[in-house]
């Protein structure tokens, strides 16, 4: 079993060196990188590159349809390998006035570093050149080979990295990968995730006469609006019942070793209710059913409507058309190709087949299982940094392409990162502390220490085939 | 029984002076008068006052909270009363680039008047200043004392002009009131109305968290778009029955002898299909049952649905509200100002009571009785003027507030212009043909000149309270 002493070494050039580390971060989230509209989007992917180079990759920038992705590979000295996944491209930045100091003026303040990009994505980019740079720098070359995805367009949903990946498939077999984000809780405790939902985002639209109408003429001409009303009222009853048939067909059963993580889980109802200005969550659900439901219930949700006159005051027009943004979350062995299947012939049985459903982006739930050994390593690192157990989420109720990127190819994903829960991604005023900062990077150092080791033994519920995702 | 011979002087001087009557609608079209924005509001009503004034009326510019209402009385020789509306404003000209010629620049082209507000409303204003002149300048003094009601926020939903109406009651009532619009049918027949449908326009909102969410949080969330669907869905089932209760309590039964004038009505299935791009009318619907389902039954309609993320491509959000805009179009008997409260309940009832209803605007259903006396005088003007049986519609599925200015007072009402089938009313290219409006010109002065002999014997049908609206 290693001890934290065992990588002092390390840990005090991280400290020494934590300075630089934060002043190259600080260069990073400088670059304006908003993938939604292109901002600075090219630049960014040199800037990766360079980084990468510098720590003595070979570094290939790869275009597989959309904005590039960064692709460096650090020799080690096993064949084990080690894949990490990041994105440089961030969230637009919008409202600006929102924001206490320009989002592109990295801003340090009250011990956090207040910039776009500082938690999601390019603070746990930096923390991982900088742990490379410390092994370098103390121990020579590194215990694995690392492969190093870094994509640019994680925040419009990665619409080409399916087609990287398969083009790639030889370099994203690994020990294991280190995906992209995380933060340490209130606590201290540094959370551990294990897998993401899948999706299927939807649009459907229904069409009735070829202009909008005087709407007296409603006893005579259909509806667009009720009809795609009609439509999704079928698909999901007041009881939150997804009425779809063959949805949860294929999910698999979770395994109780995954179940039982949510037992453990640091949680405050009352606080996210008063954040979310609710009085209670959805059928009531409270505590570990809460936990229960936000991870391992598939959903369908409305993410926006749209339909005829929505100005100030009345408007009596009959809508020539009307539609409706879905996104439904997938748990592992759903699939989201088939979706749109499911809800035309869903609708064609209710007389609603002229509704046009098309799929605007679809991906595939993973679960890595919390015995694959290369969670284990990660727990441990985090057990020698943090100085307390981590918390290990078995799925995040969000989605990002690990099934894609490693699922598909047998490697197992965990991801932790810098972030705090207050980390604002997504919104004006984001930020990291310093601290979560330094100590991520002695994380992922603390990691290749132990992926230098040989592999601990798996705990005793594990299946014969724990190297895999689920 | 009285004779086109009998109105020859009329109409010779009606002829002799139609191009000064076409240039004084010149006059008037030229002026923007937009009450949406109020783009030459105050302006147009000086000149409507001005116009009333040159025929010898007394005009008083009232204000009820909003635009003004310019009333005009010019004394007749008996006591007997005709009471008429028209509205001054006219829609939005917009789209600009639509037209043909600028919206307020008068240009005559095939015979027809081209401009915004020629037929809504400012022809059937302009018409019906010529025919008072005529007779002024033929006759002498008026046959009856006509009080002239010009509004300026017709467009807008009139919702002054109950007000007015209130403390103006002693003014409404009359032998009959002339309504603002109509137009001249394909075969050349005159069209007359004789009601219009009531309405409720509502808007129903829905909330959930304080804030807009990331879709990963739906299985804790009330997605308040979802709860407006299910609500909505509550309210129409897919056989377009409307499922609220006690909304369809209080509809007074249609008279026979209004339910058969829809059987000589001009109708043209094919035609209007093709116009609106569908292949049938809602439930299969055609001809008489059509025009069954256009008049005499009342509607749910939603106008517009508005939550989340409306833009191109996918975002992931969990919306903070979502609301809609309903209009429930009314017959005789339904009223209005309970509809809220029906919804409420109905909502309350299926654990969705949380969800906000408004009433943007409300009016009362109107339907004069075909038997009235003034029906008669409207459709023996034009049987003399058109030489062709008008066709008088029971009911227009369309709603003005009839009820508010006329019914409350126990006064009938009937509808007749100056515009065609293909008048682009609230479109661009807006016009009238100009033989319809000198011939609606006579048409005014017939109906003075009817309304100066003694009544016509009620038809064979009538009720014994026929002077009534419904």
């Amino acid at each position: 079993m290693m001890t934290a002493d065992q990588l002092k070494d390390l840990f005090e050039e991280i400290e020494r060196r934590s300075g630089e580390a934060l002043a190259r971060l600080e260069r990073l989230v400088h670059q304006p990188s908003v993938s939604a509209g292109g901002e600075g989007i090219e630049e960014m992917a040199l800037i990766v590159a360079r980084e990468i180079r510098a720590l003595g990759g070979r570094v290939e920038v790869v275009r597989s349809g959309g904005f590039p992705v960064v692709v460096g590979r650090l020799p080690g000295r096993s064949s084990r390998r080690l894949l990490i996944y990041n994105h440089y491209d961030v969230q637009p930045p919008e409202p600006l006035e929102a924001w206490d100091q320009p989002p592109f003026e990295p801003t340090l303040r009250e011990g956090r570093l207040w910039a776009r990009g500082t938690a999601d994505n390019k603070g746990d980019f930096a923390a991982r050149l900088a742990a490379v740079e410390a092994w370098q720098r103390t121990r020579g070359n590194l215990p694995v080979e690392i492969v190093w995805v870094v994509e640019g367009e994680e925040e419009i949903g990665s619409p080409n990295l399916e087609t990287f990946a398969e083009r790639h498939a030889d370099l994203l077999q690994a020990e294991g990968c280190l995906w992209e984000f995380g933060r340490r809780l209130s606590s201290g405790s540094l959370e551990i995730t294990l897998g993401m939902k899948g999706m299927a985002y939807l649009e459907l639209k229904a069409v009735g006469a070829a202009a909008d109408q005087h709407s007296s003429l409603a006893p005579l001409v259909p509806n667009p609006a009720w009809r795609l009303v009609w439509a999704l009222a079928s698909l999901k009853d007041p009881g939150e019942e997804i009425l779809l048939q063959g949805f949860r067909d294929g999910i698999a059963s979770i395994p109780p070793v995954s179940t039982r993580l949510l037992e453990g889980m640091e949680q405050d109802d009352r606080r996210e209710l008063a954040r979310l200005g609710l009085d209670s969550f959805l059928l009531g659900a409270s505590g570990e059913a809460a936990l229960q439901r936000l991870h391992f219930e598939p959903t369908c949700n409305i993410c926006g409507l749209t339909a005829g006159y929505q100005g100030p005051g009345p408007k009596t027009v009959l809508p020539a058309e009307a539609s409706a943004k879905l996104d439904l979350r997938l748990l592992p062995g759903q699939d989201p190709r088939i979706v749109p299947e499911l809800i035309r012939s869903h609708l064609a049985r209710r007389g609603l087949g002229d509704i046009e459903v098309r799929m605007l982006a679809g991906e595939a739930a993973a679960m890595t299982e919390p015995t694959d050994p290369f969670v284990a390593a990660a727990e441990n690192a985090a057990r020698l940094v943090y100085a307390r157990e981590p918390q290990v989420v078995p799925i995040s109720p969000a989605t990002g392409p690990i099934h894609a990127l490693c699922h598909r190819y047998g490697t197992p994903a965990v991801s932790f990162g810098v972030g705090n829960p207050d980390s604002r991604i997504h919104a004006p005023n984001e930020n990291i502390r310093v601290e979560d900062f330094v100590l991520g990077i002695k994380q992922v150092a603390a990691l290749l220490s132990l992926l230098a080791e040989p592999a601990e033994p798996a705990r005793s519920e594990g299946s014969p085939e724990s190297n895999r995702c689920l």
